[in-house]
């Protein structure tokens, strides 16, 4: 091999109008571009310690443990869920798209009893169904998405949260694809562990996923004892001695390096941390009401254009999430060949989608850094040139003028 | 809170001279902060391609199987594990050290059947004593590390892989420390799963750890069936119905992301690939083999300088990594002491040790990056400034001359 052909890393210049990864700020990759230091350095455990202090105010809680787990979003999800679940625990899962899917997968890996509520994709759950569902399989937990990109739906969760601490069942929400672009309330709401990533609305690349856990969520997966690598004596189980089946994802463990004990565990992951941190901080400094406010304002504008354009938006448009808006292909039109023009002509990446909604929409999101009128008009503008080439009827310019008056200009 | 206590990232200039994680190489922290591409963007694609030939040079094989795991090296160790391993497998693990040790934990996590082969801390374990252990055992797997941080130890692995070879075990080794500041021979050595991280020898920050595995691996792990999220009917068992205790580390579901067929699994953690690949293209420029010798020559430089001042070092030297070197805390000096005035006089970082070797040994290491005859000779006269006003005798100068006598000068 001549690693002569390798050259250094020079990515073409995307506008990531997807379901994201989307572009990261530049804010973001700047401070990923900080030196190291250890991982027990005053430095280390002083960003590590304000982390925790600002994902607080993300996801709007005063949970003690908001830390961050070193792998993408998924990570965070299974984290959550092989620390809480023991074999045979009993699992709720509302299924409306594809990420209750992955909820109910990984949970089946942990060893869980798994039921779900099947709701058809793109609608949401009740909290009478959610409640009728609990007093009929009194699970343990329920976990859910809150906004599932696959369908576009964003999930209402303060009723749910409610039904759940009345039957005192632990609730998990996936905020992976939601969080800061829309409203998520984790104490007022009862949420007793949340998990995201940071490629979505926060701004910054995939691989690491923030957490906050209730007290009493603690408290559940802390009941299992706890073993360091051998160091320890004991190995982390529950009562009737189920060994937690990770030890990366193990989180009474994660949480005695991330506490006062900081007891070793993985090595941190250093340049994400400081990623993870700045996404916050951007957030943060521009207002977390702000930041969901532009994200519902340049998803309407979106949306206007593309209703603008002709076409037809898919799914509960009620309860849509501010950032990502479905798209019926239209008749007639091939749908990947116009994503293709649209990234080769140009550079602009649009979503395909998954399952029973592959090849019938589009996905198109705003998020994050993208999150911005220039890049929702120059999407607009784009799409409407490579679908009129393709030959869906629509007036030159209808898409833009439509964001426009959302904008109010 | 007020956020605004929270400045942008501004660490400061560690010289980081532990057993890891290191300083990044500047061109891998450069390279890390490239925009981001979308999850199957061509050029996305092309780089992961790209990252897995680099790769096959590093670890010295012709694997198609060789790849990134998104999370810190101990996130690759359970991929390979908990792919390889179902329920009641016989693992045998020699433990030689604390990461031994993190091998059998891990094992135990899977439900497997784990057998220890226990030599004392620094010694290493010879073909004879683990194929009498294979012999009693008769397991599936042997999983054991090459270089433990923990013991300074390298475990010779050439009459291992023979061994496993003809009794027709699969052979694991943890090469995270080892990788590229010592030989590793995938292919000659007949080791069938290899797993590492950044943040030694390679000069990147922890987050990404490459994985090699084997065509005999690949088979075994792909025996058990597959599944994605619901989306496909099946779940990914062997032929006892043993699901793969985890969805994150399912490697057959990772394979398929990286392969041809590109099924979607978890977005890639594109800024960590970014940064592997870089460390990849650094160490393949300078050529695998003289990255080895620098690290020897450092090594030796720095373990001459230690004796030199006077100092004892830790563990059998005949099988000594050649990136990390132990010292024994002189009798009356309190170590971490001398390891606070280091880091906070001098900025530089010297590790301290765990287990049985806790408050008796500091562990200095020249790695990746770091392996330079300026870190080497200036972390030397710091230590030895340190140690002379906490009470050490040992005449001025001696350490750094006795290095530079290794480095020729």
């Amino acid at each position: 091999m001549s690693i002569d052909r390798f050259d250094q890393i020079n990515p073409p210049a995307r506008l990531l109008m997807g379901p994201g990864p989307i572009n990261a700020d530049p804010r973001v990759l700047r401070a990923m571009s900080a030196q190291l230091v250890g991982q027990y350095d005053p430095a280390m455990t002083g960003y590590m310690n304000e982390t925790m202090a600002l994902y607080r105010e993300i996801f709007q809680t005063q949970n003690q443990w908001t830390l961050l787990i070193d792998g993408t979003s998924r990570a965070a999800i299974e984290a959550c869920l092989v620390s809480a679940l023991s074999p045979g625990d009993k699992v709720l899962v509302p299924v409306f798209g594809r990420f209750g899917h992955l909820l109910v997968e990984i949970s089946q890996r942990c060893g869980a009893e798994v039921h779900t509520l099947e709701i058809p994709w793109g609608q949401v759950v009740t909290a009478k169904q959610l409640e009728d569902a609990i007093v009929k399989v009194k699970p343990k937990l329920v976990a859910t998405v809150q906004g599932d990109t696959s369908t576009t739906v964003l999930q209402p969760l303060a009723e749910l949260g409610e039904v759940c601490q009345k039957h005192g069942v632990l609730l998990y929400v996936d905020a992976t694809a939601s969080i800061v672009g829309n409203e998520l309330l984790t104490d007022a709401w009862h949420l007793d562990a949340v998990s995201c990533g940071l490629q979505k609305c926060l701004g910054g690349p995939s691989g690491s996923g923030p957490i906050t856990l209730s007290p009493a969520f603690v408290e559940h997966v802390r009941n299992r004892r706890h073993v360091e690598a051998g160091i320890k004596a004991e190995h982390h189980t529950d009562s009737q001695g189920a060994i937690i089946r990770s030890n990366y994802f193990d989180l009474p463990m994660i949480l005695d390096y991330w506490g006062e004990e900081r007891l070793n565990h993985h090595t941190e992951a250093t340049t994400m941390l400081y990623g993870a941190r700045e996404c916050a901080r951007i957030v943060l400094q521009e207002g977390l009401d702000k930041c969901i406010a532009r994200h519902q304002l340049n998803g309407e504008a979106l949306a206007a254009g593309l209703t603008g354009m002709g076409l037809e938006l898919y799914g509960d448009q009620s309860n849509r999430m501010n950032n990502v808006v479905g798209v019926v292909i239209p008749a007639g039109v091939a749908g990947e060949a116009v994503r293709s023009s649209m990234l080769h002509d140009f550079c602009i990446e649009i979503g395909t989608s998954f399952g029973p909604l592959q090849g019938k929409i589009w996905r198109i999101g705003t998020m994050g850094y993208n999150a911005r009128k220039d890049a929702v008009l120059t999407t607009l503008a784009a799409l409407e040139n490579v679908l009129r080439r393709a030959g869906f009827n629509t007036s030159p310019g209808r898409a833009v003028d439509a964001a426009l008056t959302v904008y109010g200009a």
